[in-house]
């Protein structure tokens, strides 16, 4: 079994924290390194929660700090009524954290494993792409060395949003539309895992009490983590239960058949009153309708469908290994 | 019965055609006047068809003519492949034009007629909104005036489409999108008909061919002036078949209850890549998501679903009376 080489790029985030388990118990999975970014609290907050993770969960996965900020945009505000004060929902933590940070900034962390493993690397970013940006502007040769890039973030409307962080912006892409767009732009595999598939994929308070019972200390983490995030879905109309957004994203890595992808290339608007907004022009579009913004870039696979009772049973099969 | 009163705004265009033969002969319309824009072919063009139109199916109805270029942006190319050199499918034309135009430019009509007739004009608009723009630009007190508006264009993704002029945007929003995103704005009742429901709405060549077997006149112009648009179809992948767009916002009208639709403020995007987006921020979204630069409009309603046989079986029996 050949594994898949994750370099995890994270905001973390209570969803992040969920994928974040999956990932370290998945057998086809092996965790290269962890890289933080700012997006669902400070850098400071995210890379101290990366480095808590990787401590209970991964021990000897390394951790990089990324991007305090966009590569051009102000940075967003905070979300703390998402993901609590310290963004992992304010729970008691366990264990001490004694793990240094790797000595690299993330996206250089990035460049030294791609190049040190051509072909092998899958780089799966559920934060602001920035960190993935700022390796290709400083190492643009590392887009044909990266096996695949896998994208938690964006919306084409399929289910009926484009957005949640604005009407047409999610949250990821919103952050830092500019490093998005260099990223779909780049010469790599790029697949996104957008809202039209979270937005399906729910895991509700029976699954997740569920697995609290019969999953161990890592079951029991997902509840516990989770408690703050399901309140604030709660009051979003997803009575009982959290949108699974970033492990939708690794679920994809190792389980690409349950998910109904469309081909094209995808512009991410990067100013006005929609920035953040993914845009594909479909392989299935009119050849005849030219369209230069589009047209010059490569193909990325956004996902427009997903199997989520067989992405879910993927979740708790993991777990209770 | 009351009637709907109904000023409609047309670049004719084919399934304009289709769609105002339907206008034309169902109990429950009243046709005010005609207005034409530009749009699927140039001004000349679509207010020479309408004036065709008009001869041959509402002889009493006035048409005026509209705009000739958009409010801001250059006007858009020809798409002679689309609906031939004339714009109605370079069918030869039975019977002899001698109406002669209103003398007064479309907005100008829809105005006084407005006016005329306060709480009672359907504004159907289904080509660029220049008019309607600029209608409300010279008298805005019309909003409050009329009846309602219902507009073919735009789209919100539902069924994997944003666009089909770009990958970004439905042709109409495309050819105008300062003057939509006025209309939009407006304080009045808008109803948007966009792809998502229209490419859902299919007339298939079976279809076409029984109407041109069993309704009379009507039904052999419909099946004539849609032997070209049904090439381009063929060509597009929908086979054997054109998609019913105009017809679409007519029978929206008369049969509201055949669409599921979605309140909330719609914007429009005027420059950048994506010119002529249509983005709604549905009412059901967190109302702690503020989006200032829709929080502030109307609310319009827009469709997102359809009874694509009930829509087509409204259009046969009709054309069968």
């Amino acid at each position: 079994m050949t594994k898949h080489r994750i370099i995890y790029d994270t905001d973390p985030g209570i969803d992040d924290a969920i994928a974040l388990v999956f990932l370290a118990r998945h057998p086809e999975i092996e965790l290269v390194g962890i890289t933080s970014v700012f997006g669902n609290a400070d850098i400071d907050t995210t890379t101290r929660n990366a480095l808590y993770l990787a401590s209970r969960f991964a021990p000897h996965v390394p951790v990089a700090r990324g991007a305090a900020a966009p590569l051009k945009c102000p940075a967003p505000e905070p979300i703390s009524h998402i993901h609590g004060n310290d963004a992992l929902g304010d729970i008691e933590r366990i264990g001490h954290v004694d793990k240094p940070e790797d000595g690299r900034a993330a996206h250089r962390f990035m460049i030294d494993a791609v190049r040190a493993h051509p072909g092998e690397i899958t780089l799966l970013a559920v934060g602001p792409m920035t960190n993935l940006a700022l390796a290709l502007q400083e190492a643009p040769d590392i887009a044909a060395l990266v096996r695949e890039v896998v994208v938690m973030g964006g919306a084409f409307g399929i289910n009926g949003t484009l957005g949640n962080a604005t009407p047409a912006a999610e949250a990821n892409m919103h952050a830092d539309p500019d490093a998005a767009d260099i990223v779909f732009g780049a010469p790599w595999n790029v697949s996104i895992v957008g809202l039209d598939v979270t937005h399906e994929t729910v895991m509700t308070t029976a699954f997740l009490a569920s697995l609290r019972d019969s999953a161990g200390d890592a079951g029991r983490f997902v509840w516990d983590v989770s408690r703050f995030y399901e309140r604030f879905h709660a009051s979003d109309g997803i009575s009982r239960g959290i949108y699974a957004h970033d492990y939708s994203a690794a679920a994809f890595v190792v389980a690409r058949a349950l998910y109904t992808t469309r081909s094209g290339p995808v512009r991410v608007l990067t100013d006005g009153i929609a920035a953040g907004l993914t845009i594909q022009k479909p392989a299935s579009m009119r050849t005849d309708t030219p369209a230069p913004d589009w047209d010059t870039r490569p193909a990325c696979d956004a996902c427009i469908g997903v199997d989520a009772d067989a992405v879910l049973d993927l979740f708790a099969r993991t777990l209770a290994r």
